[in-house]
């Protein structure tokens, strides 16, 4: 049983931050940049893919266009027979390559695509959206859960991996972010790939600083939810950022100055955008540190959304 | 200026669990098990310890008492005279060398007294009990703040150290314990010294568990205080339980066995007490499983204090 030529979803998905200091590749935050698409099955077999917006002058029009990739896969894993003819229309507002989750915001809108065109289509019994469901396969396909889970789920989130199981499991809470935190992304014009900042990581660090991180994501949730006044101690990392600092030394810089102006701010999931974690009106005092540094930033207040990928 | 002759103060001062575990070294848990103590400045010079309950058959009488010590160091972190003749009288009810913290318990009992009793004999203008300042410095003497916190707020508590510091600087929040979580204490005959316990933890882990077990201690906080159905998951321990098996195996015997049926078991401390996060009534569930393992185990039902160190 194959999906019904013409059915066809459209849905708009977040883009995240991840990290958020300590909570190294568990912790994540919707930022309220959408990226939207529409998925058709048509009777033409053969796929057309068209592209606006970020990235529009770069990704592929074929089969490797990643939510396309992941639209194949999903349908694999769903057991579901994927369409001879496919049309997707893409209108992109994450940029690439900024430490602002595109590549898990184009994961999740493929998951999301194929499951509720599955749905839609009659070939499989569930919730268009299932989200617990998108986000074990977005997760496990963009290999770490923190982006992923806050695009699916939206504001903030938690997500743990299970990696003693057959298939790693992840399980994700949303967090109930305090309603006084206001998240300013500061993105700059270089880009920098997750792989490549990944690759100067430590393989090991010493035992009592995998406490003290640990320590110090604890005191993240509990800041977060309760106490946004602590985040600027709750978002001391210790695990990814100093070893980083070659990858993105202007990043760093940036970070050093907010927070020692008190400020909570950490590199954006592998960077090179910054994030802040302000409570307040304290967009123009980080406006004017982030001018009296060596580059240009582009100044963001996105928002974070309550709910993330859903159907239009 | 020195304090008065007669001048006296009574106390009482909680057990408490450390660690829960992924919490290693931060997360404490008061247990309502608790230490008495009263202090008086004596006309005669020199001192007098009394000591009934636990541990009454081995602690010293003279200086190196641990209450003792620590009432000497406070005065002199607070600039005090230590008067020349004083009176201890020690109730003991938390055992000894079984991972509740009695160290802890004696160190904030020492810190507390001192302090109230330079606040009474009119030296030092303060609160009698300024838990603040009792937490940093009865902290920095024990070397790590889980059990110690606890044992000062009450309740469950999360301690950041910021080690950047001239002098470390113990940062402890209360965490809002959510009302259906309860604590049952397995308590074994034999004794385990914390230093024997921390000589078998390696010095270095691999960056994926430093970040795992992050995720964990996150995800703590939250089923702590949120969502305790989750503390299964969240006490899932990647940093020291397994390399200290060799020293607590009948108590690893029985975390495995709790946790095998669905109950949020770690070692208390560094053992080799065993603690059960458990919610609703599952006592007896758990007396069974321990009365199947080879080990004769007390089965301690304290609750848990909403305050720690307190005057009477």
């Amino acid at each position: 049983m194959t999906i019904p030529v013409g059915t066809t979803v459209t849905l708009r998905v977040p883009a995240s931050s991840a990290n958020l200091g300590p909570g190294f590749d568990c912790v994540g935050l919707a930022l309220g940049v959408w990226d939207e698409c529409t998925v058709t099955v048509t009777q033409e077999p053969g796929l057309v893919v068209d592209v606006a917006g970020s990235g529009a002058d770069s990704v592929p029009r074929d089969e490797s266009h990643l939510v396309v990739r992941t639209m194949v896969t999903t349908w694999e894993r769903l057991g579901v027979a994927a369409p001879a003819g496919l049309h997707l229309s893409a209108t992109n507002a994450v940029p690439h390559g900024r430490g602002m989750g595109s590549s898990a915001t184009a994961i999740v809108g493929g998951v999301a695509a194929a499951h509720a065109l599955a749905v839609r289509g009659g070939v499989l019994a569930a919730e268009e959206l299932d989200l617990t469901a998108i986000n074990s396969i977005a997760s496990a396909l963009e290999g770490h859960p923190d982006n992923a889970s806050a695009s699916v789920f939206g504001g903030a989130t938690l997500s743990v991996t299970e990696a003693d199981q057959p298939l790693p499991r992840t399980r994700t809470v949303p967090l109930r972010l305090h309603r006084q935190v206001e998240a300013v992304v500061l993105v700059p014009e270089t880009t920098l790939s997750t792989h490549t900042a990944r690759s100067v990581l430590p393989e090991v660090v010493p035992l009592a600083t995998a406490a003290a991180n640990s320590a110090r994501t604890g005191l993240l949730v509990h800041a977060l939810t309760s106490e946004p006044e602590l985040l600027l101690m709750a978002t001391t990392d210790l695990l990814h950022q100093e070893a980083r600092r070659p990858s993105y030394p202007h990043s760093m810089e940036l970070v050093d100055a907010l927070r020692a102006e008190g400020m909570a701010a950490t590199i954006s999931g592998a960077g090179p955008s910054v994030l802040v974690l302000t409570t307040g009106d304290r967009v123009e005092q980080i406006r004017r540190i982030a001018d009296a540094t060596s580059t240009d930033w582009q100044v963001l207040i996105p928002g974070v959304p309550e709910r993330g990928v859903h159907l239009v």
